[in-house]
């Protein structure tokens, strides 16, 4: 049996979508068992209105974090809360996995601080999934967990990110590239030029060299390696422009009668550009490098989007991706040794 | 009469497009002159062809800079180059200003070592110009001259970047955001949370706060100050993200026949939303700091483009833009001094 717990609350679409989701993934798993966090009464109507029973358990949570709340409060302050309920279970080993719709900050504090990091591992890093044009995807980490890093940190996550998008995703041997204003060899600043020739030396890993933002939804890879804060920037970025963008053709298309009607004959294609555009539709955020698998789903999640979150933490346990991690970075380690002795 | 210099060469779409742009801003403004530089008889042809003859003189460099060319090795070893021969001019005062839409890099290298900083100013940022969903305009400066800041910079970048939005798109008192991974006043990494309680405290400054990557394109800004790193990953990214969004519903359009008919009504609309997202409508990207007026036009800028830029310049030198920087750099330093005091 693989257990993850469902942090109920917290998310925008409250719990239709959140115990909706674990009723979608326990159809589809045989050996899926799930714990549920948060008001019990409000958990157990919904789970009776929509007839989930089997495998699921309620663990009751009064409190619910807002991403107004201050991480660090979060922590310290609110342990009845939905995360903190389901974050202090996986830090005794109740569960092996966690999903959560609630606020990023919180999370990511939580899971360094309470669930703490694999043994090697410097620091976990958060890693966004990002839709291609050629239909497939790229992770890209760290995505804002370390606003600040170190060469060593970055290497870290592109051997974590690289076992990540093996384990889940099916990437035979994931194409990494490390962020950069521009692909020669010398671009950059300090922290990429070392970056680079530590990525270049790394055994087991596909690296291919530094990629320009503009071609994040290229294809051309499967991981992108930065710093928290420009990972950030170059998420939110591209998810900000894709979103005005199909806005702007919303309202250009209400603004003249000949729009309309070409939109009509266009709505599927419209309506497949946004659903393309939909992060939701890609799985949820996942912090690597903790000692339990953590997926952190889009506020506004729907029940299909929490079960495929539930899903990726299903598929990461079932992997036993944290054993893979440990050794990967273990390895690193020993070769970089050896590279030095 | 204000003299530019156009760099002819260096461009993807050759003399037609500069010396065309030529023409179109010396029709525009009757107290402009033109130096143009690169192979003379190439120039000369074309002037003949269009009929270009007043208030226009041709430098002849035979050398052409690429995108490929290491920028030091410009500077130092390319003196016949259409773009070295266009700074050197500068350099010996010879001119007041230059447009090219030859590589960036050589020209930000060139413009720093050759052409010279304005008094007080600690580097010269590169600042391009960004459409925003509501029909207006932001700058983003620094977006890639210097890789890495010190919160001073950040300042200077500020204040350096307000001047130019006030006197040359006539912003009256342009929003400045500080570029972040969050809108709260304590995000970030060191340099931003000492870069925003520089600006929060700055006089003549219009400071709004923090803004996140997603809302540059919001039309609730009219600059952005970040270091050039992170300033490179929005810009390209956004760029990109779009030039991939139009690719694809133009991809997706030709794979249905009902998408085709449709798109045969919104002909317009489509051509509009291309024009919207094409950078070179809104004219070039311009290094702040240097003692001369200095404009980076995009590689493919068409003869319109290209005299968007020299109008851009025309502004920035009749409105002595470089005296009111010296002015503010110095007035903010003053200030800082007796805030310290």
């Amino acid at each position: 049996m693989i257990k993850i717990i469902v942090d109920c609350f917290g998310g925008d679409k409250g719990v239709p979508a959140t115990v909706g989701g674990a009723k979608l993934a326990i159809e589809s798993f045989d050996d899926l068992e799930i714990v549920l966090t948060g008001d019990e009464q409000t958990i157990k109507d919904e789970m009776k209105r929509i007839g989930l029973k089997d495998r699921c358990t309620v663990v009751h949570a009064p409190d619910v974090i807002s991403c107004n709340d201050k991480p660090t409060d979060v922590v310290r302050h609110r342990p009845e809360s939905s995360m903190m309920k389901a974050i202090d279970m996986l830090r005794a080993g109740e569960a092996d996995g966690m999903v959560t719709t609630g606020s990023t900050g919180a999370l990511v504090a939580a899971a360094t601080m309470r669930v703490g990091r694999l043994k090697g591992v410097s620091r976990p890093t958060f890693c966004p999934i990002i839709p291609t044009m050629n239909g497939r995807i790229v992770g890209v980490c760290d995505s804002g967990a370390n606003v600040e890093c170190t060469p060593k940190r970055l290497c870290q996550f592109a051997v974590m990110g690289s076992i990540y998008m093996k384990s889940v995703f099916g990437v035979k041997s994931p194409r990494v590239a490390l962020l950069n204003v521009g692909v020669e060899e010398e671009k950059g600043d300090l922290l990429r030029k070392t970056t680079y020739q530590l990525l270049k030396n790394a055994e087991g890993l596909n690296f291919v060299g530094n990629m320009e933002s503009r071609d994040l939804m290229s294809g051309n890879y499967d991981l992108v390696v930065c710093d928290g804060f420009s990972g950030n920037v170059l998420v939110k970025s591209a998810e900000g422009t894709a979103l005005l963008m199909l806005k702007k053709i919303k309202k250009d298309i209400s603004s003249r009668m000949r729009n309309k009607v070409g939109a009509l004959f266009m709505k599927k294609m419209f309506k497949e550009e946004k659903e393309f555009m939909d992060y939701r539709n890609y799985g949820g955020s996942v912090i690597l490098g903790t000692k339990k698998v953590i997926i952190k789903g889009h506020g506004s999640s729907t029940a299909v989007s929490v079960a495929k979150c539930i899903e990726q933490a299903y598929r990461m346990e079932a992997s036993d991706i944290n054993s893979q991690i440990e050794a990967a970075v273990a390895a690193y380690v020993e070769e970089k040794e050896r590279a030095e002795a």
